[in-house]
């Protein structure tokens, strides 16, 4: 894929032919039960998988889960520039979003995740995050009679079902239905909705420019890794020294400050952007990175164009019903602060 | 209401007579419904409360909402000690649950908030929880266009609908929905159900104990105030020597640790007990409260047997929807840590 840079605009095709090009660019986010059935997922781990997503009882201090950084009342995420973790710790980057994340090509900014199994495995143990154990983990479902029942129907045949890993996969089947299908931009690609001119001059520019080099795909981004700054850059309050991305996974000076690039699907509900989480409004974030990925100043009104078809990506959030937890024994492991 | 002791434990009544005893000291917990009803609340405000219970741009942070520490999943508590707050501070109290708060005579461990809606502006506030200000969070709320919508149609025909009162109102009236009906307790109070002889013993031993001179009503407790200490004071362990409880809110020195009743509904969920929340074994609580507020050593099979009791007053809980919360504006505050 290339950065090439068009200098003039093209003018707008028509919106059949546009249609056409981004259909070849881009995919609809399926319904979660699609998702289900296409990856054969269990409905006792996706349901197992929902108690230990709201369980805040597999962080050390008792008070963290998943969906205190990844809620999904708002986006996915957190919306605050980097997630606060134990002890009030900050963490290095800012929370990226769970809906959709089962599409991307891997977790985290720097992909050192190679799927949501394995990246649900980090939050619970990094200290300036849930700072817990598999030890305690295993310790906390194996002490309450309901979570060693619901594992062992979940995981049946397993002779030793309530373990860490599998907390992992149930972890990942119940992210996996965390999906945003029928956004407006799905249902245009679809024929069944009609988007502004001003949304469509912005799909326009969006692959013209040359954004889609990038963000592509089911999820307009995170199929692939790139240097922030492929031609100028940013300053470091947008893009600090201290984070080398994917640098720190493969410890290749070609990948210093390479990011995967962020999945936009949604993104009108989860700023502040970026993995510095230091850039609040869209337009903003679209001009930087005009700049930094393509060399080209956007003039206001492409930003405002790209922007508003950013906002055709808002899909239908899921309808989540919070889990009844079953209570602790006297066996639990005791939080700690 | 007097604190005799009974030095023998009454023999057991049939189950007729213990259910007659029984429904002149307890009232069954109504379904949500009947609430509703009852206390003529409005949906529209149930649901903008709901939106409320779970924001977490009511806290300064932006990561802190009702939910965190009165969590609908974990019997409408957090069941660590004391709660956790802006900036990691440990709160002075055990949080109280949420579920069938309503029903109690006034809230707060201390009952310094006549109501609910008094409640939900506390902790807000407080510099040791949720860290905000009622600017704040008036502010948040007037930047987001779907809040000032739903507060016009929730509050209908004020002039000014997005206040902090009116957030105060509309958690309320959420929040008088949390309410758990069809206990095994309730259910045999209706004769719909039975309970073994070793509950039953449990209920007749907390009735001729003397502990339903503190728990009895619809809350089997939390309907007044009794100093914590009746008979004999805890250690500084349970009851630590700087919290005077109700002595700050009154400022008579009877009102020295005195505290609310607890309200035993759900007790089985929500350890730890005792407002220093220092005590995680329902036994072993029952057990203080023979010795310190009966002056009666329970033996092992008395305290067995209340706590079984107990256990029959957990009851459905309620189910909650997340709700999908709309996306901060460029005029929406900011979080600050």
């Amino acid at each position: 894929m290339a950065f090439g840079v068009q200098a003039a605009a093209a003018s707008t095709p028509s919106s059949e032919q546009l249609r056409k090009t981004a259909s070849s660019l881009f995919k609809p986010i399926p319904e979660a039960q699609v998702v289900i059935k296409d990856r054969n997922l269990s409905v006792d781990q996706i349901e197992l998988g929902k108690w230990l997503f709201f369980e805040p009882r597999l962080s050390k201090s008792h008070i963290i889960s998943c969906n205190t950084c990844h809620s999904v009342g708002t986006g996915g995420a957190d919306n605050i520039p980097t997630s606060i973790g134990h002890g009030w710790q900050a963490g290095p980057r800012n929370s990226p979003t769970v809906l959709n994340a089962v599409f991307n090509i891997a977790q985290f900014w720097d992909g050192r995740a190679a799927d949501l199994k394995e990246q649900a495995k980090g939050p619970v143990q990094a200290s300036v995050e849930m700072n817990a154990t598999p030890k305690h983990v295993e310790e906390t479902l194996r002490s309450i009679p309901e979570y060693v029942e619901f594992f062992a129907k979940a995981f049946p045949g397993e002779k030793d079902p309530v373990t860490f890993d599998n907390m992992a996969k149930a972890i990942e089947a119940f992210e996996s239905t965390l999906v945003t299908p029928n956004s407006r931009f799905d249902q245009w690609l679809a024929g069944k909705e009609t988007l502004s001119n001003h949304e469509l001059n912005g799909l326009n520019l969006f692959i013209n420019k040359g954004c889609v080099a990038c963000h592509s795909g089911i999820n307009v981004g995170g199929q692939g890794y790139f240097p922030f700054g492929v031609i100028k850059r940013p300053g470091a309050e947008v893009l600090p020294a201290g984070d080398k991305g994917r640098f720190a996974v493969t410890n290749t000076a070609s990948d210093e400050y390479v990011f995967r690039a962020g999945p936009l699907r949604n993104i009108a509900l989860t700023a502040p952007y970026f993995h510095s989480g230091e850039v609040w409004d869209l337009e903003q974030a679209v001009a930087i990175m005009g700049s930094s990925q393509l060399g080209h100043e956007l003039n206001t009104e492409e930003v405002k164009a790209i922007t508003a078809f950013l906002h055709t990506l808002t899909g239908e959030q899921p309808r989540v019903e919070y889990p009844i937890l079953p209570r602790s024994t006297p066996a639990t492991p005791r939080p700690a602060q």
